[in-house]
């Protein structure tokens, strides 16, 4: 449909007006909620004056429980966040309050341009001695990324003029060149910053840089031992073992399975995608689809979570996918949305928005609670009362459920979930000059600058509750396009019609195609088909052997314990359940809901003891009625168990 | 049947001589390759030298990565097995590296009765200044086991002499008075060491110390917080978190529930019973019942292993027992061991020896390599291609099969396997003036003194292969006494004859009790049926819902992939799978197997991708030939997956 060569543009997210229904409110709650709560901690944990602190003993940052060397990065995907939410309405004490943050942040600057809160108060004489670990560069992406979006929303240039001048300074430092460094952040990120730097500007050096830092990362020898003898460390005893850790093992082009900690490596991916994009590079582009197979098809939860293991943050081995131990960091799966929408605009197919869309309902939305102010740091898909082996090493005797939380020490997730739900629009469309392709469904009013002019679309539905999507067209004049329309891969059936009349359209990679000349209000009607789905694993997961998912539309659900009871391990799918999907109006302002028959398998009588042979024991089956929420919304009611792998019969 | 003031009599495992079968393999796996194989790796660590080395740079002390501040507990538990394996059968050549190794202990004494090679060499300031985490007194309760097995065998005084001197120092600085210091190791071992000195002294400062230690311990002000804020360290921010993890919590009195570090935990309860037993402390043998009935009850492995979480080593909460993820070191089945006999003998009930007998044949044993010379630390109930989070911190995606191994940083597990097994025979009996407790069934020659004259017993079994034990009493004149036959928890039905005729005989606290004058030549054949049994879990084990063990005679088995194939949770036994109990002659020197029906259920083809509709899948349901062998001797063979529970349909 097209080639790298030619990358499909994605829109900016204000120039799709999400009107109500999910993801209405989602934002609505986000710029209400989400994004003033972030700020009130960003204050009180003095964030916000980061550079102005002394750097004394008073200095927070001293105490190593409440600082950490990446404080930036937080205020800079909050201020991204302002600006996307800005571009999509105007609020002008939001915007003041961030222009307040920007002024101290130019003021912070250095006269050579560097920028970092922590290496410009509290160690200056450490800049640039640990890549592998500091994060400075991992700070400049996050700025960036809140340039460009600011700049974008505001016209505002203070942010983007103060990173032009740090992205000056760090391609003085790092490149290829003699007496330049040849270095990368242990985490990557700057790459995708620069990207957007590079849009925001044309100014190729930065996209130059971010490739450079992909080429060069995991090169022999390795960048990381080279610093590490330089500050009289032993490279050997780096902390996490391995830079499998940090994807720098091996050069990326030679990277065949996606390893490491989960969001280094989606940010990783998902900036290779960009610079592919932007240069052409056919062989990049044939890395990430080798590492979208492996992780997609082997490391993936079913709620597009990714990293099972809290060890290292991350991935461990193919089809290992434990669900109460489950890491599923809210940001990688944030991390996985991002690399989705950059492959699909090189390589159109909905492979990528498939899990785009699973993610973002599932994975990223479990990260905030429904009332918007407290996160999810990991997504586990099982619950039950645990010890945190972190928060009680001693495995004390008291159990406590997972909930979410207000803030963290290591707060990278609630501000990433609110850039993107401020950010969503970007998400639901791209188009080439004669073809646009709509991903998400969804109340909303899009406009796309076509070669032949402007369309816009109206799109009207109850998705993710309804498959019922109804499009109106709006165009100044007929003109010709193509509309291509996701057919999600949860969808086995559906039809089209175009005014009326149903419309056999020919689906290519995952799109119906409607190839036409378009009149002002055309209507288009998609209706997909969404029964109620009993998902299996595949065979070689065996964590979930004997069990069973519930998916209707792209939403999994999850039983919890307030609705179903306890022990929920003793709870059956029987094989012929009728289940049925339905809105609860009363349930967080009304969502999708699967009721249906199960039964509760547990011995009549016990014993005694932990364990007795089955020839002793009467199993009763006792017929209860299930209720499955959304996965997303588990834990915004009472504390208690909850499951997404149901076990069947 | 008795009370606490008087207990039971064990025997000295020299009165019972194991005559092949089971334990008279594993003891001879033990002489002959065990006990050399530990001093080959106590030699070759510097261990056997370590009073002796000189604390300089060269000293491999110096390196934390090869040494710990209790490497003498490692050389008084290879002592110790020794002490018992001389007492069992004589070796020149063992006793003779045993003296010199003793010799070099008695040299790096110092003139004070202090004895450690760590303080004594590496930090001579240091010594007594962290009760908590530097384990002095659990070093000195090791040796003082050792000293006392070491005396009993041989007659030799040095180690027991040193360790007296040492007991003095401890007693001197330790206690309630005014100037002697209220503290307790954090890692519980020194009182059963000091109830073996007392035992093998008559000195009853030692059994009072001893006591001082059990109950002082937990007592507020906290004495771990009294030292650390000694040391300048601030009391809350102990590593562990929380005193829980040592059992220190609240007094133990206090205490309802199992918890922390599973080896310290069972130590103490070990301890206490032995303090009980010999002060007749009817208030500790309480908390003792207690905690058994918590920890059996709801936090123990069906192979009796303990502690689930790897994060404390030890205890979570009540029935979460995840099975691939379990730690149940093996040193934690052994202390449960000796708890077990403990309680028996002042509180006579199989709900001891049952569980001594479970840990005995599973969760003990699997800590062994069949050859003899490879170790478990931590004994998981399923195995898989895994990712040790220590070693591979990064996840790197390369996974690897959890195997036995010669040595371990921390090599606490191999020697207390060497003494356990070499001290098996004192697990066989128990006994009072008048009764003779049998508990173990294995071919042997048993010799128990009572009041009225010496009882000797073989006897004939193939015990746990098969059912049937037949006794011989040899008696030099008609005398009366009670003969009291465990009947296993998982025997329903069984059969008893003397001299041929059946008897029916009383079965009081789990044994068949007959009572009788007997003659010599006398012949008793009790038949315990010996059924293969499918086990299920408590309904609140979430873990194990759906799934069940097999287990034949007191033997838990468990499925390997090199008998059944690979994707082992695919494997499913059917309600009505005929299984068979039966001798593998050919496998590891002829142990016992199941074999029978069981089925893999797949899909017949699998389109791709981690996730599928149930509604596109066909199941196929193959049906395979099962065969579980022993859990214990899992890891003996080719690497592959491995489980206890298995789904059933």
């Amino acid at each position: 449909m097209t080639d790298i060569h030619h990358p499909l543009s994605a829109v900016r997210s204000n120039q799709v007006v999400i009107q109500g229904g999910y993801w209405g409110e989602r934002q609505t709650t986000n710029c209400t909620r989400t994004i003033p709560a972030i700020y009130h901690q960003l204050k009180i944990t003095n964030r916000t004056d980061a550079w102005h602190l002394h750097g004394g003993d008073a200095d927070p940052r001293h105490d190593h429980q409440i600082v950490h060397k990446f404080w930036d990065s937080d205020l800079g995907k909050w201020l991204e966040a302002v600006g996307y939410s800005l571009d999509n309405h105007a609020d002008p004490e939001l915007e003041r309050l961030a222009d307040e943050v920007i002024a101290t942040i130019e003021a912070g600057q250095l006269p050579d341009g560097y920028l970092n809160s922590y290496f410009t108060v509290v160690e200056p004489d450490q800049k640039w001695r640990n890549l592998r670990d500091w994060h400075e560069l991992y700070d400049a992406g996050h700025l960036m990324e809140a340039a460009n979006a600011y700049f974008q929303a505001t016209g505002k240039r203070t942010l983007l003029d103060t990173l032009v001048r740090f992205a000056d300074h760090i391609d003085a430092r790092f490149g290829p060149g003699d007496h330049q460094r040849h270095g990368y952040c242990g985490h990557p990120e700057v790459e995708l910053g620069l990207v957007k730097l590079y849009r925001a500007t044309g100014e190729r050096r930065y996209l130059n840089l971010a490739k450079y830092f992909v080429d060069e990362r995991g090169q022999s020898p390795n960048f990381f031992d080279i610093e590490a003898a330089e500050r009289g460390d032993d490279p050997t005893k780096f902390w996490a073992k391995s830079y499998h850790y940090c994807q720098a093992h091996a050069p990326l082009r030679e990277q065949k399975t996606a390893t490491g900690h989960a969001v280094r490596a989606a940010y990783l991916y998902a900036g290779a995608a960009d610079i592919a994009a932007e240069t052409g590079d056919q062989s990049l582009l044939e890395t990430c689809r080798v590492l979208w197979d492996d992780l997609t098809s082997k490391q993936m939860y079913i709620t597009g979570g990714l990293g099972p293991a809290h060890a290292n943050e991350g991935f461990t081995f193919g089809y290992d996918l434990p669900n109460e131990s489950a890491y599923a960091e809210t940001c990688a799966s944030i991390a996985l949305v991002f690399w989705a929408k950059s492959m699909f605009d090189i390589d159109p197919d909905s492979r990528y928005t498939d899990v785009m869309e699973r993610a973002l309902y599932n994975g990223v939305m479990s990260g905030v609670s429904h009332e918007g102010s407290e996160f999810f740091y990991a997504n586990p898909l099982a619950s039950y009362p645990y010890v945190n082996p972190h928060e009680h090493f001693s495995g004390i005797n008291s159990a406590r459920y997972y909930r979410r939380s207000e803030w963290f020490v290591c707060p990278c997730c609630p501000p990433n979930l609110a850039r993107v739900v401020a950010n969503l629009g970007t998400y639901f469309t791209s188009h080439s000059a004669d073809t646009i392709f709509l991903h998400l469904y969804n109340h909303s009013h899009i406009r796309i600058p076509l070669a032949t002019g402007t369309v816009q679309l109206d799109q009207e539905t109850h998705y993710p509750w309804a498959g019922d999507v109804q499009l109106t067209v709006r165009v100044e004049q007929p003109m010709p396009f193509k509309l291509a329309l996701r057919i999600p891969d949860w969808c086995h059936h559906f039809s089209l019609r175009v005014n009326g009349q149903t419309t056999s359209a020919d689906v290519q990679r995952g799109y119906a195609l409607i190839d036409r000349v378009w009149s002002n209000g055309d209507r288009v009607e998609l209706s997909l088909t969404m029964p109620v789905e009993r998902i299996a694993s595949h065979p070689n997961v065996r964590h979930n052997a004997g069990h069973i998912a519930l998916q209707r539309g792209p939403i999994i659900y999850c039983l919890e314990e307030v609705d179903n009871g306890s022990n929920l391990a003793n709870v059956i799918i029987p094989r012929e359940a009728k289940l049925l999907g339905q809105t609860d109006s009363s349930l967080l302002g009304g969502v999708g809901v699967i009721t249906g028959e199960g039964a509760r398998v547990e011995p009549a009588t016990w014993a005694g003891g932990l364990y007795q042979p089955q020839s002793k024991l009467q199993y009763t089956t006792q017929p209860i009625s299930l209720k499955a929420i959304p996965y997303s919304l588990w834990a915004n009611r009472e504390p208690g168990e909850m499951r997404v792998w149901l076990r069947e019969q």
